[in-house]
């Protein structure tokens, strides 16, 4: 972490009490780069996640919040590659040195890391327009990553938590201007489930206590952060491309997770765009073969994580299907009561441009 | 990396080439994590440098340019850690998705990583102000590390290179509005030097090849991106808090290793603050034992790196000076001809506040 006298000050009073535990011979924030320790026959699983403000979060979310929020995306993709939490370093641009803000943002950031026992390890702070920047790292035992080319015909597909919520935080937080129908619809969600989706949005807590221990019990997952349908969508392309056959799935809609107040705003929408295509969900989509399905029903149920199997990977009724499936990046059949079944106005993902 | 159907297409155009080489069993671009083999007996080395445009580089700075550079710096980092090159990711924020600009700047990246065959393994592509957060990876034996706080009494402080091409460089592409008297005495200088402290200025060349070399060799490393007395300060705060030994430098201005346009430019006007104090150096200094500067000058020699003797660490004559140097991270003394030196008007380095 480069640093000049001003950058050592905010450094030492915000993120150096970030900077715990780090293992004996190991060095994080106060050197040109940290030196760390990798566990032995391990591999390293390395991700980076960028939020700016005005894109991935309101101009006028919380410190707090955002400080939590730029490491639990990150989190989550961790959890999703199977990993084990390790450390996370951190690259800041802000507009202006502003005390408050960076006391609130450290003590976001901070009280998820510790759940988790991870350091802050170093980073950069600059002046700029505010980005913030985490790369997280951790470890899995050599060859035990949880990858999204692991599915096969026949998987269960599986969700973890409830889908949609974070949408749904997004839909109360950033209502569309002039509010249409569906956002009016809000106003019947009663105080603490307009604050649970709220909390959806800004505080998701990312899988890692269930991911790290996935192997052998998911063939294939990913985090869901741009929408189940859109994220599910490479597993089936990247798992397709692995057995050189032409998969697609099936999604039962009755079995989706969601809550009461979910229930309620589609019932007088209709709109389940929230759910199956939403972004900011945070939970894992998991490939599991049917035999694997016991053990990591129980898996979860110890770790107080609830997992539902929604639907199940099929080989594609023909190349075309196939082929357009690798495409689009969609083909998913939604079946409702065994019927075939297709929402209005569904987009595909979250798109970044 | 978190993929939409247009980011796959932008990460498979550009980024995706810059992806090799990997080890077997490792995974790069293409999942929620890439998936990494570090060195038995090693450790792992993380460094992070964010360029945001018009702060650390000009509004019309090239693509390429700014591609090469914001790996380059980072790439300076590992090598004062004394590490090998590993790997490294890229948060890439842009305005918006310019195909032309993408490519140049992806090419000057691909052009330096190259050098050191090191693989873009991932990151996140989002859509903002310009800013470009690099974190790069790599490895040095166990306990190996070159870290700040090595330095003694008596150590010879050295560098590489010639110091202050790249803040002439600066001068020459960003002059002060009006020029002053220093921007005006540029304009004696020949197009092969204005274009010489450019390059210095846009591509700086990490020391990677002589860095990973220095363990046994150097007691203590820093690479001079914010200047020389700044950053030599941060090797005195540091290894004065180790030894708890108030530690000082002197350094002999004519000895300080500089090109013929600097020596012109400086008889012109007695501005020494470019070597001394100005940034965008990324050279090494490095704290020598007298007994191993034969060594390290033959390996630089081998590795067609000049290196240069320009000064010595010494005891703080007394506690107070050490305290005041602690503080305000100069107190080095400037010695010219034997007799202590002061130059007019010098800045302690950059500051990004």
């Amino acid at each position: 972490m480069e640093q000049t006298a001003q950058e050592f000050n905010l450094i030492d009073d915000y993120f150096k009490p970030l900077s715990q535990p780090l293992s004996a011979g190991d060095l994080g924030i106060g050197d040109d780069g940290a030196v760390l320790s990798v566990p032995v026959d391990h591999q390293l699983v390395v991700v980076t996640d960028t939020l700016v403000a005005g894109v991935h979060f309101p101009l006028f979310a919380s410190p707090y919040d955002i400080g939590w929020k730029a490491l639990a995306v990150n989190l989550s993709d961790l959890a999703a590659m199977g990993a084990k939490p390790g450390f996370y370093s951190l690259a800041l641009t802000l507009p202006q040195n502003d005390q408050a803000w960076l006391s609130d943002f450290a003590r976001g950031m901070r009280d998820l890391a510790a759940q988790y026992a991870m350091p802050l390890i170093g980073g950069d702070t600059t002046k700029g327009p505010l980005t913030i920047t985490v790369t997280a790292q951790g470890w899995v035992a050599r060859g035990q990553a949880l990858l999204r080319s692991g599915a096969a015909i026949g998987d269960l597909i599986c969700v973890t938590g409830v889908l949609g919520e974070g949408a749904l935080g997004l839909k109360l937080a950033l209502p569309a201007q002039p509010m249409t129908l569906n956002d009016r619809a809000c106003n019947t969600l009663s105080d603490a489930e307009k604050a649970h989706a709220l909390n959806a949005l800004n505080r998701p807590v990312p899988q890692l206590h269930l991911g790290q221990h996935l192997f052998g019990m998911a063939q294939a997952g990913i985090d869901i952060s741009d929408g189940l349908l859109a994220d599910f969508g490479h597993v089936l392309n990247a798992s397709s491309a692995r057995l050189n056959q032409p998969l697609t799935a099936t999604i039962k809609m009755e079995q989706l997770p969601i809550s009461t107040a979910m229930q309620r705003y589609i019932a007088q929408t209709d709109d389940w765009s929230l759910v199956l295509s939403g972004g900011d969900d945070y939970q894992l989509c998991l490939s599991v073969a049917p035999e694997q399905w016991p053990r990591l029903t129980s898996l979860a149920h110890t770790l107080g994580v609830t997992v539902t199997a929604i639907g199940q990977v099929t080989l594609a009724k023909d190349e075309k299907e196939g082929d357009r499936q690798r495409d689009r990046l969609s083909g998913i059949e939604l079946q409702k009561d065994g019927i075939v079944y297709q929402p209005a106005n569904l987009k595909t993902g979250f798109s970044h441009f």
